[in-house]
């Protein structure tokens, strides 16, 4: 026997929908390309998505096809999206980051057959034209005066292309299951992966992040999502920003401080998300300029750890409420938010922010757990680390074209890569990257942490820990240090300024100093090629036991 | 293709499950139906629905079992509601409210098995106990102490039932589209008919609710479901709360207002649901004894339309926000709910409260249209009424046994039986039901606005409109008037009432002054009744058309 409620599948393209027949007057503003702001609707951009559909439909694109995004956070981005998913075709987002080996690497594993692409990566489409095979067409997102045939020629115009269609297409009517996007890891071992969402999990993930206690989008809020739609999926707010009927600010390619407060106090913004590292920026901008924030009221930050002065700096100086969250590609994004529950808000501010700075709690439809090396589970004690497990529906459940083989535990767990904490009141924290974590005589030490304090030293521009092999330990703690320009310092003056902080037993073995931390592509420091280049390393401790 | 994301089914067991592992501590209060307030956890409930399981697993209940409660909303019938379903049977809900004769149709109709009461209700069902031949257990909510043998013999005790059994049970792992509960309709037209949910339709109807522009139930709340269980579900409560890690406060059978103020003030509750006339009796009260509400922030109001006054008096003496919601057993039951936009947030309170009063717009999941007689669709203008069409994956599909035949049209759509208006910025308003719609010379009128309206004159106590038949113009309205005790009127002071409040063509024909208007189950006019105690009235005006 089985229920007997309607079969209405969780297509993505119902979601466009209900903007444009409840909200279809609502705008969707964009810093375009090309420079000026644009103003559409949700009602523009449903006709023009499925004039992009006949489009795409007229080159011979077909269910299941790729086709590529190369573009800013803009109105056309999100036509592209919707135009792509609605047909049953995969629109797979390529992050302009990412060296472009590795762009024509995701390409071709992808077989692209159309890139969507801004102005602004035209010439490295072009110097790489020959490396993409598969595609068969790239699509520039503006109109004929703005076209650069010299720097592409043969490239397609998104306004010709889209304006010669009709805005009669059907969409959806295939299975939910159906795949609706695709997006690569940013691969800091090995090649990149392919996460291939479908139409159901990013409509759950839609749903599921449209709840108070997650982003809690609302019809009533203008949304400025600076993080990118090609990183991790805007955190899926071209999806619930349409659901909720909420106005959407669209920043284009300048997420400087000066531009992004601009759209915040011109649009009132009330609600952004971001990365720490723009959130600096605006914050720098504010304060060099004595400006305040008019109409913004909460912040999701995510990416990486959230400062703890940056959460002082908006609670206190600008009265925005900071909400702390995680999550990568593989699990479409979001995983846990910081939110606060029945017990913490109850807390004074100063032990709120204690849980505002962990990674947070899982809304229903994330399951979590902490195991150790050998796959047991671990206590929520707040205290013991161990490996982040995850599972659920918007969860990836094998990487595209069956890369990595099987990826899931005996209990259909994924392996975030992450070592993270649970206190018994449900807030997770990671504590390091499972492949960073030093692991010294049978015991984690926790990279991350001992980085984020070191850093707080007043010379510090950068600083990394990473375990170097003792004959003893299995690994011990090296801290690299880069000084801030014109600055000198002692080993000793790092290792005092530890003191203290730390478990002593955690006090790094040796300090370096470098001239450079390499940073990948999303901004994070570059471990993997840190061990690169410190592979000849040897500690100081292990010479002396080897000699001893 | 299809995509690569993880098989997690939607499954309600998982909710129970997270509010265990995330919220394991978080109260679910409850006014037993012995007298005092009890107090458990998720943890509890978790176990304890566990328990429960094996009970029903040891008296031979297998999947697709029909399992009926007849209780009032307490912890204990949380526990059996997850109880049964995390085995895959189905929790079928009682109406305590309806007569016994309809009561045994439905219990034979489900073909129910077993019966987890109150004790409240044993009388009844001793009563009509050789009515109901597949009923095997009754289960009795209570304690060996409070056990009343003597009422029904043979009756099992819950606390000793589940008190043998390991917590210790297998939920889930069948497929989401397996039936989760049952819900009959109030059954104004025919025997009532049964619409059964499945686990996906349940968890996908939470997760909606879960936005913020919906029920927005967040993990800081305390919610007082007073909307029982029985009556559509507690409009998703029971999941939404426990999805969240809501504290829950469960008002058993008192739902006075003077009852309901008390759990509001001592257990500081922030968040209530309810029918138009519990929160009539919780400000009379309030009035009554120059209360103030301390805690509470939000109510949601439904089941019928709310008085003007009401949303005042709560905005204006308590600082409480009003949500009026609409939506039927059929639709799990939320369709609509009057959150506000970002335009109507912009406007003035009383410009505000316009759009308050009406039953509001669809979450994403609800597709609505308004159609005629003959289906074709009608334009959102605010002025325009039409059939009330509803689709989604909560909405009914067909009813259990396959009772009234095919429900859907040809675009899949279900008829509310409402007729409605929706206004260009997207808010729908009931006007009436299709079949109390006065149908007069091709135009509608609606007599729910009439009815409205003539209530309001001081000496009504209630009023209802039904057409007549009338020669010429098909029918024409008729205005029954029930007066406040010890009064006395003229038709003329009711016409005179009306008119400049509707349009001159709406006038009644007619006012008849009754002793009684009836009201249904569920607490509306029932008009089926008052049309058969008319059905030998003549319209004075069709008299003057025919002796014309």
């Amino acid at each position: 026997m089985l229920g007997l409620m309607q079969n209405w599948p969780l297509t993505v393209d119902k979601i466009l929908d209900h903007a444009k027949n409840w909200h279809g007057d609502r705008e969707i503003v964009s810093r375009s390309v090309e420079g000026p702001i644009v103003r559409s609707t949700y009602a523009q951009v449903h006709a023009r998505a499925k004039q992009l559909s006949n489009a795409l439909l007229s080159l011979g694109i077909k269910p299941g096809d790729r086709c590529a995004t190369l573009a800013w956070n803009t109105g056309r981005h999100i036509e592209a999206w919707y135009g792509i998913m609605g047909i049953g075709a995969v629109c797979h987002t390529l992050n302009p980051r990412l060296f472009a080996e590795q762009l024509c690497y995701i390409i071709n594993h992808a077989e692209d057959q159309v890139i969507f692409t801004d102005l602004t990566f035209l010439p490295v489409l072009q110097e790489n034209r020959a490396k993409m095979p598969t595609v068969k067409h790239v699509v520039v997102l503006t109109d004929e005066a703005h076209m650069q045939p010299d720097v592409f020629p043969g490239a397609l115009c998104y306004e010709t292309l889209i304006g010669q269609q009709s805005a009669d297409c059907i969409w959806g009517g295939f299975d939910e299951q159906t795949p609706a996007a695709l997006c690569y890891t940013s691969g800091t071992t090995g090649n990149p992966k392919g996460v291939l969402y479908s139409h159901r999990s990013n409509f759950i993930h839609t749903l599921v992040t449209m709840g108070t206690d997650v982003m809690g989008i609302s019809a009533t809020d203008t949304v400025l999502p600076v993080v990118p739609m090609f990183h991790a999926n805007a955190w899926g707010l071209a999806f619930s920003c349409s659901a909720a009927g909420a106005k959407l600010v669209m920043p284009g390619q300048k997420l400087d401080g000066a531009s992004v407060y601009e759209l915040l106090e011109t649009e009132g913004v009330t609600f952004s998300a971001a990365v720490p590292t723009v959130w600096q920026m605006l914050l720098g901008h504010l304060r060099d300029n004595r400006l305040k924030l008019s109409t913004l009221k909460r912040v999701v930050i995510g990416g990486s750890a959230v400062p703890e002065a940056l959460v002082r700096a908006f609670r206190d100086d600008y009265g925005v409420s900071v909400t702390h969250a995680w999550g990568m590609t593989e699990t479409s994004p979001l995983g846990t938010l910081a939110t606060p529950t029945g017990k913490t808000i109850k807390l004074d501010a100063e032990e709120q922010l204690r849980y505002t700075l962990k990674q947070g709690r899982p809304p229903v439809g994330i399951e979590l757990k902490l195991v150790d090396d050998n796959g047991a589970r671990l206590p929520h004690d707040g205290v013991t680390f161990g490996k982040l497990m995850v599972r659920g529906p918007f969860v990836v459940g094998q990487y595209f074209q069956g890369d990595g083989g099987v990826i899931l535990d005996d209990e259909g767990y994924f392996d975030t890569g992450d070592v993270a904490t649970i206190d018994p009141d449900g807030f997770m924290q990671i504590t390091d990257r499972s492949k960073d974590v030093i692991k010294s005589g049978g015991e984690w030490i926790s990279s991350i942490e001992i980085e984020n304090i070191a850093v707080g030293h007043e010379k510090a521009a950068l600083c990394a820990v990473i375990g170097a092999a003792h004959p003893k330990w299995d690994e011990r703690p090296v801290l690299l240090v880069k000084l801030e320009a014109g600055q000198s310092a002692s080993k000793e003056e790092f290792l005092s300024f530890l003191e203290g902080k730390i478990a002593k037993w955690w006090t790094p073995d040796d300090v370096v100093f470098v001239e450079d931390i390499p940073l990948g592509a999303t901004g994070k420091i570059d471990k993997k090629l840190i061990r690169e280049r410190m592979k000849d390393y040897v500690l100081p401790t292990a010479k002396a036991t080897v000699s001893a």
